[in-house]
Formats: C-alpha cells, structure tokens, sequence
C-alpha cells in the first residue's frame, strides 16, 4: 500500500543521462540539410532553385507550427480534465513530448535520412514535423496511463515508444510503401493499442479507491475544451504537413476540415440521446468531436471526395461516442483494460476506421478520377513500385494496418513488463490521480481555508 | 413556467437529418476545385504556373488556420464569461459552427461558385474562408441569445442565418459590387441586427429571475480573456484573409493591426473614467477592445492610411464601451432587447461604423493616392463596373450597410417566430444561463462538499 | 499607508493624451511601404518580381503573427498565476502592449526606417513584427514589478521602455553592426535588467504585508501554463521572424525548437532535485523551460550546430531553475530587489547566456563551415564592414551585450526614479497583488457565499 513515490533521484538521473546521451548522439550524427544550411545559396545557384520561397522552409513552417500547438497546447490541455491531475497532465505532457522530439529527430533520421556518403542525418524542417508526429503516439499512449504512473515510467514509456514508432513506420511507410500522410495507423493505431496494452499489464484491481479523483471540476472541463478545440482547428493542418507539395496539402486540409465538421455533429447527437433529458457529456464533446481527424489521416489526400469525408466524420463520431459510453466501461470490467482518457475510443477505432478507408479509398482509385500522372504523384507509383497497381496498393495498405496493430499489442506488453518492475516510483491504487504525489501543490486546512474567505472575502 | 427542456430526440434528430442532407448534398454538388485536384499538375502545366507555391493554398492557409482559431476559440472562449454557462458558451458555439461551414460551402457556393458547365462547386481553401466567415454572422447572433436558447434553437438559428447570410452577401459583393474584405457590413452588421432582432422577438419579461446567474466568477472572466485575445491578436487575418494578393492583404493587416491597438487605449480610458476609483471593468476590456477590427472591416483593404485606422480604432473603442455604459441597459428596459453578450456594441455598432468609414474611404479614393492601376485592382473596377467612378461607389458602399441592415432586421423577425413556438425545449426565464439544462454537470451538496474539503483538504 | 489608488483622472488623461499623440505623429511620419501600397504593382513591373508571393508579406507574416500570440497570450497569460491578480496580469499586459507597439513603430522607424527623401518611415510586416519585438523588452521588465504598480505606472515604463529600447538597440545592431536575431541582449538583457532596476528603486520594505496573496491557486497555475506553452511552442517563430529569408529562417527555427526542448529536461530534473520526494514546482516548470528559447536568441541565425544548441538549452535551463532556488530570495533580501516573476533567471541570465554564446559563436565562424558567400550573408560583411573578421565581429558581439546591460541599469534608475513620484496611484505594500485596486471584482461575503452554495448546491 505505501508505495515509495519517491522521485528525487529517479527522475533527475533519467531526465540527465537521456538528455546527455542526446548531446553526445546529435554531436555524432545530426547535421542542418542543404535548405536550413548557410551553403542553401551555393545549393540554389547550382539546382537553378530560382527564389527562396522554393526552400521547404516556407511549404511547410505553418503546417509545422499548428502541429506543435497540437502536440503541447492539444493533447496537454486535453489531459487536464481530471479534477486534481491538471498539472499532471499538461506538465508529464511537455516532459515527454520534448524529450520524446530529440529521441525521435535521431530514431527517425537513422531510418529515412541516414546520408549513406558521411553518415550523419541531415535535418530540416520536415524532420521537426515528423518528430512531432512520432511524439504524438507517446502521449495518446499516455491517455490510457494517465494519472496512474510515474513521470520516470513515462519517460521510459517514450523511449521505446519513440524506438518502437521509428521501426513500425519504417516498415509501413518505406518497405510495404503504405501511404498515410495523418498516421492514422502509424500514430493513432499504434499509440493507442501500445497504451492500451502497457495499462493492461499494469491494471490496478483496486484503482476504485481513488475513484473520487477520477472525474472533473467545472472549471478543469473548460480547461479541457482547450485542448480540444486546439486539436480540432489545427487537425487540418496534422493531416496535410507531410503531405504532397500543392493540391496534396490542398486536399488534405479539405477533406480532413470536411470529416472533422461532421463527427462534431454525429457526437453530439449520440451523446444527447444516451442521456436522461438528452444532457450532454462533456467528455464525449471533448473526445468524439475528434474522432473525424483521426480516420481521415489515411486518406486525407486522396480523391475521396467531399461527401466521402463527410461520411467517414459521420461514422467515426458515432463509433468513438459509443465507445465512451459502452466500451470504456466493459474493457474496464471484463478485459481488465483501464483507460483514462479512452483513447481506445479516440484514437484506436478511429485510427483503425481510418486505416480501412485508406486501403479501400486506394483499392478504388482510378485513372479517370485521378488522371495519369494524378495518379501516381499521389501514391508515388516509381521506382521500385513503378509497376504497383491500386488494388495491390489496397493490399499493402491494409498489411500496414495490421503492422500498427502488432507493433503496439507486441511493443506495449514488452514495455508494460518493464514498467511493472518496483522501482520507478509509481502510486499507490489510492493515491492515484492526485498531483499532490508529483506535485507541490498548496493545500490548506478547512479552518484555514475559512478564515481565510473570511478574512478577504469570498471571491467565487 | 415547468417549461420542458428535454431534448433527447429532437437535438438528435435536428443532428441527423441535417447532417445526413449535407451529406446528400455534398454528394450531389461538391467537388475539389482545380488547385485541391490531382488534375493540378496539368492545370499548371496548361497555365504555365511555374510553381505549386502559386496554389492558393500558400497565399491563403496561414490566414484561414487564424480564422478558424477565431471562429472556434475565439467566439467559443469569449462566451464562456458567464459563471454557469462556459459549458454552453464553448460547447454550442462547436455544434453550430461545425454544422453552419458545411451549409455555408453550400449556399454561398450555389450564389458565387457554381460552375455553369457542370453544375457543381468547385471549393478551395477560400471557400473554407468564407465560410468560417458565414458561420461568424451566426455566431455573433448567437451572442444575443447566450443561455436563453436551447442547442436546437440555435441550429434553425445557424439554418436560416446562414442562407439569408448567403443571399445578402450575394446581393451586396455581386449586385452592388460593394467591397467588404472583413465584413463589417456583411458580417457584422447583419450578424449582429439578426441576433438582436432575434432576442427582441423572444423577450423573456421574466428574465430577473436568473439574474443571480447572469454575471462572472474570477475564473471565468480569465476564460472569457481568452477568446478576447486571440480574436484581437488573428483579426488582422481576419480582414487580410481574402483580400487581394500582395499588396492588398499586406496593407489589410497593418490596417487593422493599428485600429486594434488604438480601441484598446480609448476602452480602457472609458472604461476607467466611469467607474469610482476608475476601477477598469472586465466586460468592456473583453469586448470594447474588439471594436476597432470590426470597424475596419471594410475599409481594412483601402488606403484609409495608417493613421487613418489609429482614428476609426479611437473612435470605435469609445463607442462601444459607452455602449456598455448605457446602451445595454437603455435597450434592455426600454426596447425590450435582452442583448447577453452586448453584441450591439461590439459588432452592431462598430460594424455600421465601419461601413460607413469604407463608404466615406472609397468615395475619397483617387488615382493620385492609389495609382491608375492600383485604383483599379482596389475596386475591381473592371468588365460590368470598369466605369464606375469612386464617388458612385461610395454610394454603393453605403447601399451595401443598409441591405445588410434590412437583411438583419427581417431576418430576424422571422426566424425569431420560428423560434418562438413552444417546440423547441428552451428553458424557463428562472432557468436561464444555467449549463445544468442542457448539461451533465456534477453537483454536490454543501455537506458533502464541505466534508470532502475535510477529507482531502482544501485546495484553493 | 492609506495610499490613493484612485486613477480616474490620471489613466484615462494618460490614455487620450498618448493616443491623441499617436495619432498626430502618425499623420505627420508613417506611410505604406512600397510592399503594402498600392503601388506595389508598379513597383514589382519596375524591379521585375515576378510573383506576388515576393512580397515580403508571405515570408514573415507567419512568422509575425506566432510572435503577436507570443507577446499577448505567452506573455500575458504567464503573468495569470498569481491567486488574486490574473485580471492584472493579462489586463495590463494586454494595455502596455497596445500602446507599446504604436510608439515602436515611431521610434524604431525614426532610428532604422526613415526615407531620406520625405522624411517618413515606410512600414510594412517586418516594422509589425519590430515593433511586438520591442514591447517585449517591456513586457519583460512588467515581469518584475507585477503586482506593485498602478496602470499609470506601467505606462510610464513603456513609453521610456521602448525609447530607450530603440536607441540602444540603434546602437548595437547599427553601430556596432552585431548580430541579434532573436535578441537575446537587445530585449531579454535590456528588458531584464531595466525592470530589475526599476524594481530596485521602487523597493517596498513592507510588501510582506501582502505576502498572503503572493502565491498561486490551483487553477492559477493551469492558466499560467498557457502563457508558458504558447511562448514555448512559438518562440522558433520569435528567434526566426526577422532572420534572413531562406537558410536563415530555417535554421534559427531548428536551433531554437532544439534548445527548448532540452531546457525542458533539465528544468524537470533540477526542479525535482531540489524537493523532498522529488516533488516539482510549478514555478520552475512555468518559467526556466523557456531559459533555451532566450539563450538561443542572438546565436539562432548562426551554424551553431544542433548539438550545439542542445548544450546551450542544456545549461540555461539548469542555470535559471538555480536562480529561482537560490538567487530570487537571495536578491530579495540582500539586494532589495523584489521581482515577481522571477525576470532575472528567465530573461536577464539566459539572455547573458545568449549574448556570450552569440560572440563566441561569431569569433568561431569560419568559411570552412559557412562557405564564402554564406559567412558574408549570415554576419552582413559588406559595405562599411565588409573588411570585418570574425573574431573582431565577436568582439563587437560582447560589447553589444554591454550596451545592453548598461541601458538597462542607467535607464532603469532613471525612469524608476520618475515612477517614484507619489502620483501615479500604485497600491500600498499591503494592497499589492490584488485585483480590487484597479479592477470591478465581484467579492461575496462568506455569509452570502454559503447561501449561495446551499441554495444552487455547489459546483466544484
């Protein structure tokens, strides 16, 4: 019962041996690219690249920037909704999520910009967006966990979460040359069965002693919506970053604009009807309202026209809401799966929808829709796969789905073992959700507290 | 009195036949237009576009992302400044802008984009644009009626704010080729005669009754700043987002930048002289200090000069916080007009200014200030217009203010009858602004709140 | 001790009478620039440009409106986390920023912009983004008396404040042509060090007296890390929003993005270290993991290498948590300098920190590492200093940081002389760090506060 919460050592080191190690890794291996290098106007003169507008730089920096809100402002803010785990959520967020950016620039880089003629990873503003994205699968694994764990577990949790991301992208992206420009399988799927999985492993039998922390304050469900709305406004913006230079980026921001419209209308419908009185919830106007970004991140740039985003919104919105309100409580009970923040719901489903409307949206492409060259700019019909046609691309899609799948059962239980072990400083089942055990945070007597109120008056 | 505010079918079923007729629609109507095409690559190649930066998409993104920030957190935050109402401030404010830039794509696309070969609209990211716009003028009418509408309301609200929106603009940009790049006119103006006309036709006498929840806590005025800021700091994307490459959306933002900070000052100033011991008053900073973007909205393209905007700010900034002061309380009792939000100060008012400053501005305009060409592609004076001289459309400026006017006006009267029928589960008079109507919110008794204090301490 | 706080004469005269200045010498000084005019049409024939994506406008725009978040929700919102002057914090910030910026314009325009020929200044979005630049210093220097001065005073502080700004970064970045992209010496120094000063002269023996209100509230705290994150998240756009187009930009947002992320890590392990348990300080967390963003100000542009600005953010994040352990209370009561925020480990320490690695990193530059044309590109070696080595540019690097510091030091004692007159209305030692001075607040007797609770039950 009394755990030994006791950090003072634990996350120092940690937090200095990664950091360290990081310093050492970057001076050995990461450099600037030819477009963020002061050799960019030597580059241009001999690429004949005739105005600096044509550096990355200016294609992707906005994209970029809406991200990064996404990832500390949107899953930060979205974590705050626990009555006394508000620090705990934004905070543990920023930790990891800016740890998480530097193991991932290395893990990615050694797999998709290791430059084979002097070894280093060259580095711009792409890589910024594609740490970020790498990030994110660490903090919707974090959704499951949170309150529940240490910020030294979390740590670890991030590490190989990013390591395990960096392979399971690879192996999507360049080997089965999947497309999925809003990582709907590569972020949403994977980082949420790899959550899923750890909070199995490390399920709490008698977690219901904390239970009167597990729920939200009036105003700590306001602080939420700003999460929320972050993520919703900026999701157009996640799911055309990576994406295609021109119409690519262009479509993606429609279609995903489109899918996100619809999914808030389809939860707020299902959430009204489950309720006496049609009340609303807010935990499903924070969570389901997103569910439409997350299935359309596969799809986002192909011709899936206007109505298709439409339905896949429609769908996701439904599916996520009734998560909440059936799935979370029977994974909880039967499958002994405790999920904070029913990512299962947000991201997994979702995520898994979106990987299904990829595959057939690609299945279904044609010539006629896309014309000739339409065609293969967007699913990079070169090289190697020069001769791929839809269907088989279809196919291969649908194997990077399942891919994501294995990766986070697999990943999470390996991770989940290792966090099990007695010595990361995580909570007692009765002190869990509660930033007091991390946290200074002022608590003050009820007599204090009056006389107080008393003193100053009342400010409400 | 025992009025019934359930709405477990009828918010659900407004959801869905309203989202599965835009689904129908979209189906039958929308497409991708050539620059979100994959057929873009032979556009350009046709046009002879040396760049995929010459996409609209990279002129205008950056511009859309802050409007959407202002649309969703912007409106949504400022209206959360009521002590039980943030739920529904926030919450509302998402449902009926998600559903209003769906209808919004269709109607101002059947009024401005169709194409008259195939009978489709063609949407790009300016169409995302203008309808974020759209969903603005609802949202302002939304003001009006804070916490005195149930969600249902509000969507035959957005339905009908949304089309009349659509064939005023029509009637104004098209018929009367009158410019209003950030809508003083258009969207304010209307928006805001709409919502107040509105609020007239659903008078509620006893509305005394929920006075003790009509007003602030600390906390939710720090909300409410939120939404102030970011609509303050993104409106000059607001006013540049579709004006003219180049120089005209470069010349809209320093525009408007310069009359925003400039109604900050003079609102303070009011704000202080009225009060004993010039103590500043929360709502006219989170509202009064917005008026100087609204009342450059149509001039925010013209060479009004700078400080030529540092005026209208000046101006407008005083106003409005005088419309505080003494139009609020002089339109409540003696008009009937229960205005929650003041929007007839922040958007009424300094919208009517505003088209009149772009009336008084276009009619001023002359080649020596603007150049031959300059004047020319400041006012489209070309095909139907090319002869058109600045005094004339002056005089079309200031038609424009009173379309937008009439339009606000009738509209209002009628959709404020619809709104009227006893159907649409709005609350009592003693149960207004209150998120316990429509809302799941967490109540506990003064013993269990005071013995949870005991057990867990106080945190204040 | 009964000090008069009233200001209902002295900030609304201050208001109008500054306003109305700005108006005149905005009349009579600032025009469009050739970017923003409507002759840029002309203009772009004349210099052959041939896209309007040349307009400086989408290079920085951006760019410009990140930092325009950064200086009125990063700044104001960080200002929040006291329990009982969130009003304060984001009201005045929101105040002094309004008119700082207009009076930036004029005085940086007099200073940089001044055409010869018709003796105006011709503004466009880089002066935007100047002016946000130079009402930061302010902001900063705001930072260090937050709670103990009037409205009045604070305008003061700003008028001087950004006189003094321009001159002396006239003097640095002209005369002695160093390097300060991000301005790590010419705002965080100078910013800091005249707020310390000004916080020095106005020493308030007795502020104990108000101790009880000079802490943070759970809630206060959530707020505040909204403030931290936007500044965090934006601060690459801060240190890049007037580097050089191209490499430039690119490069100081990866060096920036990367000393953020590890000053993150070694605030979280120092904050830790220094608690038993472990426990971390909300303090800390909100303020020192922005120490990197500030110490990569001046460097930012240069080829400090990734790694490298993994070490700088390395070091300031663990330098400006040491300070707020040890130095503030230090400060406070041996050196009589009481500063609220804690400026000196966040802007004044990194920022001497960002002067030295700046000089250090100029001294090291080498055409082996930047290319012949990238080294005169990035030090600006032509005209008048096109003879200038290196090392001698490294020289100049430090003196700038001197002229900073002493601008600081002189302007401060000045100007914290003038503030010392008992006009300005600023609250008695035992009134500080309260909203009721200057704000409507709503206070409830407890009495009345129970009522309430019993009758409406209570919401937590």
């Amino acid at each position: 019962m009394a755990k030994n919460t006791n950090i003072r050592i634990s996350l120092p080191a940690v937090c200095f041996v990664w950091q360290i190690a990081m310093i050492i890794l970057f001076g050995v291996f990461i450099r600037y690219d030819e477009e963020s290098d002061t050799h960019w106007i030597e580059h241009r003169r001999k690429k004949n690249i005739s105005t600096n507008l044509e550096n990355d730089f200016y294609y992707r920096y906005p994209s970029f920037q809406d991200v990064h809100v996404m990832i500390f402002v949107g899953f930060g803010f979205l974590m705050t909704f626990l009555k006394r785990y508000s620090f705990g959520g934004v905070g543990f967020n920023f930790l990891i999520a800016a740890f998480g950016i530097q193991w991932a620039l290395l893990m990615q880089g050694w797999f998709h910009h290791l430059d084979e003629n002097d070894w280093k990873i060259k580095i711009g503003v792409e890589n910024l967006i594609n740490a970020d994205f790498c990030v994110a699968s660490c903090l919707i694994a974090y959704g499951a966990c949170l309150g529940k764990v240490s910020p030294v577990q979390l740590m670890v949790l991030t590490l190989f979460g990013v390591t395990l991301f960096a392979v399971e992208e690879y192996i999507i992206l360049e080997l089965l040359h999947a497309k999925d420009a809003g990582g709907s399988m590569v972020i949403h799927t994977f980082g949420a069965y790899y959550g899923l999985t750890i909070s199995w492993v490390l399920y709490r039998p008698l977690l219901s002693q904390s239970r009167h922390l597990q729920g939200s304050v009036y105003h700590s469900d306001v602080f939420a919506m700003i999460g929320t709305l972050f993520l919703w406004m900026y999701w157009p913006s996640f799911n055309s970053a990576i994406a295609d230079h021109g119409d690519g980026q262009h479509r993606a921001v429609i279609n995903t604009y489109l899918a996100l419209a619809s999914s808030v209308l389809t939860t707020f419908a299902i959430s009204s009807i489950s309720q006496n009185n049609g009340k609303l919830d807010m935990v499903h106007i924070q969570n389901a309202t997103l569910a439409g970004g997350v299935a359309m991140g596969t799809a986002s740039e192909f011709m899936i026209t206007p109505y298709g985003s439409l339905i896949v919104g429609f769908c996701s919105g439904i599916v996520s809401t009734f998560g909440y309100l059936f799935l979370t409580p029977f994974m909880e009970k039967t499958l002994k799966i405790q999920d904070t923040c029913g990512i299962h719901n947000l991201h997994a489903m979702p995520g898994v929808i979106g990987g299904i409307v990829g595959a057939i949206t690609a299945a279904s492409a044609s010539e006629s829709v896309y014309g000739q060259e339409g065609l293969i700019n967007t699913f990079d019909f070169k090289d190697a796969v020069a001769n791929r046609t839809v269907n088989i691309q279809g196919g291969y899609q649908a194997a990077g789905l399942f891919v994501a799948i294995a990766f986070g059962l697999v990943g999470g239980a390996l991770v989940g073992g290792i966090l099990k072990l007695p010595i990361w400083g995580d909570p007692a089942d009765a002190n869990c959700f509660d930033d007091d055990v991390y946290w200074e945070v002022v608590v003050i007597s009820l007599t204090c507290c009056i006389n107080k109120i008393k003193n100053r008056n009342c400010i409400i």
